[in-house]
């Protein structure tokens, strides 16, 4: 077991024990994962490139939990579809290699850079 | 090693290949993975809930691969960060059992499904 | 002057009160829209989407806000970028009829929805 | 009757034409905002500040057709609401401007900036 599936199990736990299956059909799991995901990105909203490279320890701890959030929901998520996360990452990052080859991507964003 | 420790380290040599870290400021990094977590959303969006819960082979495919996608950014913003993101969220589900305890929680979704 | 150029001139006259043109960049006030939308979302996130066409006044109250929030800032990229919103919709509206035709569009949310 | 007033009479001919308001629920429609909120932000996902204050021309034109999108679900929404969202703006304006005070707001990103 790693700590992913540790994750996973007492996720459903926590769910089962709340009977909050019920609201989370796949669709409002999407959507929590987006505001999560939103949440996070609103930390570095008036942030420069630079201080984002230099938070302070608030808004370290506060990027933390949105992390956090948005992990646990996407756990839920692919768990509620019947996907595993890091297995679809790791065929991802096969496909990258192939899409990204390295002498025509050094440094270049424009093409380049969307994983 | 972890699957995760082995998915990190490979992003950290995907992008120090390619000469990527200047586009990977946290900041960018937060923009891309909203956006991928609203890439996901849309496979939803015209869906019915009880629709979401029952996917086609082609709409569970194009969620697989949208979920990787949030999976490596989350990777690659923690890492910049220097936050273990499964550390968060086993901190964030044992702040959860506290806050959302069974007896007022049980399926109650107005004030408690908000993990 | 339409209500919506009002609109406009008032938010250049608060932002160059305050000297927060610096923090205006397109890029930061996509940021902040995404932001503002995903609250918005957020109203919706545990409603089913019976309940959504009847929110109770407090719900209602806070879409208020959300979309006000939304508008502004639309407002705000759109004059930074030199957009006129109301003629790119119009534009749009009259593309849209050319691309979701009436007898194949009808009750087809599949492949006809995305306005 | 405004613009804005005619843009929304269109909307709802055009909805109600293609038989499309049983797929119109404003959670729906929240979502397909937030979508388009995140298609935007995607033009500036990896662009410097600086540079996303001189797009290009197809980087401009590309930002204009997902204002329009996120205008006309703004719209949609609104009304499936009976929400006014120029009403709602203003209020906004009128309150901000007790929030943010000249005096304390000048040049400050940290504490005022968040509309």
């Amino acid at each position: 077991m790693t700590r992913l599936d540790d994750l996973r199990a007492a996720l459903r736990a926590f769910t089962a024990a709340r009977d909050w299956d019920r609201f989370h059909s796949p669709k409002n799991l999407a959507m929590a994962l987006a505001v999560e995901a939103s949440e996070l990105l609103e930390v570095f909203q008036w942030l420069s490139e630079e201080d984002s490279r230099n938070l302070d320890p608030a808004a370290k701890a506060r990027a933390g939990e949105e992390i956090a959030d948005v992990l646990l929901y996407l756990l839920l998520l692919s768990d509620g579809l019947g996907v595993d996360p890091v297995d679809a990452a790791e065929r991802k990052m096969a496909a990258n290699a192939q899409k990204y080859p390295v002498e025509k991507a050094r440094g270049n964003s424009r093409k380049y850079t969307e994983l």
